[in-house]
Formats: structure tokens, sequence, C-alpha cells
């Protein structure tokens, strides 16, 4: 089963997409397998991280943030505006495809963890997210 | 089929759990397939690198340790000690997730690599693994 | 289906293999599936990223050159030349697998993104990326 799902972002920041993917997960039918997810975009990007304390999210933003902010003098590729390299890169730096193993027709996550869609520019964008489930 | 292994972490350090990936290959049978695995915590995380010199394996976290200082006074979440903001961000860093090919009934991992659960804490913990194996 | 594909690279640079791995899910049939993918070492690692404008990844490769120079006085593994330590430590920030939803018989890509192999040694090498592909 592929599906994709669309994500309206509004700005920088994480995105909780778990729900969603639950409710495919459980849409299957399948009870043991395999949740693979590629996002179709190269200035955001897949997470899996905390999701009970908002502030951890805040931090991880400022953090990668302050490692690659924009206007740096070694970018040559700036013609779609200044949040577009450093994107780039925090794609490189986190990832593009996810795989999460289901168990008892659920996304075998840990207790705090939740599946982030991270958008890395500022006007955000509608991003999609295609969605493979398998035995 | 999906599995669940523990690993008692005991310091910040690399674990390798291959043995124990192909064990598990092994007991599933399968000669071909996708042995995938998420780890279920946002404060540690899964690598694949080098097992053969462990002197690879110290420089790797000597270089995270100094990208991803504790006390970073960018922090605003610390509550669960100075050593957790910057295992989240090393756990955005590395990776939750792989997907491992199998072939011949094995991982089929270049010569020289290892899988490796990445604690990022200093005082370790029990930690889980989720193990699908497919065709 | 489990397959290698070996890729020739020449120096420190970004290679797409897009087309080949098109080719091989063709190959197979899958009209609907997952797509795979392990590279055998651990001075290269694997990338989805633009591949619209050269620029793009031209930028990346200086940005990341900056954050893990070469000649870095932390490092102890030093045996294999002063690139090797940094492609680990690339490897690691980039990543080793990826997983990629299969639709309509093709790679599941969006319209701007490629799959690349990311050379981080200056000789290059043959280099061998593992592909498995399943419904």
């Amino acid at each position: 089963m592929v599906d994709v799902i669309e994500i309206q972002t509004h700005t920088q920041s994480l995105y909780e997409i778990t729900g969603q993917l639950q409710s495919l997960v459980h849409s299957s039918g399948i009870e043991q397998g395999l949740c693979s997810l590629l996002i179709q975009h190269t200035s955001a990007s897949l997470l899996v991280q905390e999701n009970a304390d908002p502030s951890a999210q805040h931090d991880l933003e400022r953090w990668f943030n302050r490692l690659v902010p924009e206007h740096d003098p070694i970018y040559t590729h700036t013609i779609e505006g200044p949040d577009d390299m450093p994107s780039h890169v925090k794609s490189a730096l986190t990832t593009t495809t996810l795989s999460i193993p289901v168990m008892n027709g659920k996304l075998a996550l840990g207790t705090w963890q939740g599946v982030f869609l991270w958008e890395h520019r500022h006007r955000g964008s509608r991003r999609r997210v295609v969605v493979h489930i398998g035995r």
C-alpha cells in the first residue's frame, strides 16, 4: 500500500504527523509490518523526536539555526532566497526517509516519540510525504 | 516478523549490536529480504560505522561532543539534566531508523561495517530496538 | 529482490545514481513497493537532494568540508590518511541507508529530488550499494 499525505506548513517549525500516520496504518489492516516514509522535498525533512515537551523541539530548532545560519558567505546557490541553502543543509543533516516497524496494528514508537515533518523554509508550503505500508 | 531487542547501556558510548541482529535474521529463516530497525528513544540513536578500529569510534564521539557541548546557553529544556538536550541534538544528527538488506541469510553489511546503538546519556539505560525482518 | 550496484568514484563529490535505481525498479516489475539501499562503506554515504542546480550540491560539499575539516587535532585515527576520519564523521551526519517508496513502477521521488552517493575520500574508489526491492 502506497499513499501520499499532504501537510500545509506555515513557517519554519516542526509539525507532528504521528496521528495521520497511525490512521493510515490502522486503515491498512496490517498488524505486523513496516511503515516507510519519504518526504518529496529537499528544503524540509523528517525526524523522530520527543513529543512530550515543546521546549525540546524549540531548542532543536535554535541549535540547528545557529549551526546553519542564513546569509553565510560560503553559499553560491542563493537565487531561491537566504533560507533555501540552509534548508538543504538541514535536510542533509537530518533525513528524507524513515522506516518504522508496525506492531499490534500501530507504529512501534517509544512512549515519548513522535514523527515530525521539519519545515526549514520561513514561508511554508504544501508538503507531500509518501507512505508505504507493507508486511 | 517484528521483535524487540533490549540493550543495557552503562555510559555514553557506541555499543555494537551486529551480532544480535544477525542472530535474529538467522532465526527468521529469510534468505533475501530487509531488516529494519527503530530505536524507541530520543536520547540514543543508531549508526552504521566502522567496527574494525576502536579509535574511529572514539574520534566520532569526541567530534560530536565538541560540536554538541553540554551547558550550552542556547538550551531552555534543561530539567532532565545537562546531557539531555545534547542527546536529542545528536539523535537528530544521526538517525533513529535503519533499513539493512539481507542477502544469503545475513545482513548485507560491508566488510568493515557494524551496526551500533549510540548511547548519548552518561548514566546509560535499558534501551529497546524494534526489529522488523521481511521479504 | 536484492541486487548490488557498483559505482566508480574518482574524487570527493556527489554522484547521482537515480537512473541506475530506476532501471532496477523497472526490471523488478514491481508497481507499488519499497526500494531500500545500503552503502557498504563508512567513508561514503547516501543522500536524497536537489538534482536540478549543481550549485546546491557544491554548496553542500563546501559547507560540510568547513564543518568537518581535515587535520583536526581531535583525531587520533589518522593512519588511513587525513580524509579518512572526516569521511566517517560525514557518513554519520548523513546516512548509510535509505528507503524509497515505489509508485506506478517508479521511485516516488519529488520533482527536484535525486539519489546521490556522496564520496568523502579524495581518491575515490569502487563503491557498492545493496538494493532491496520488495512489495
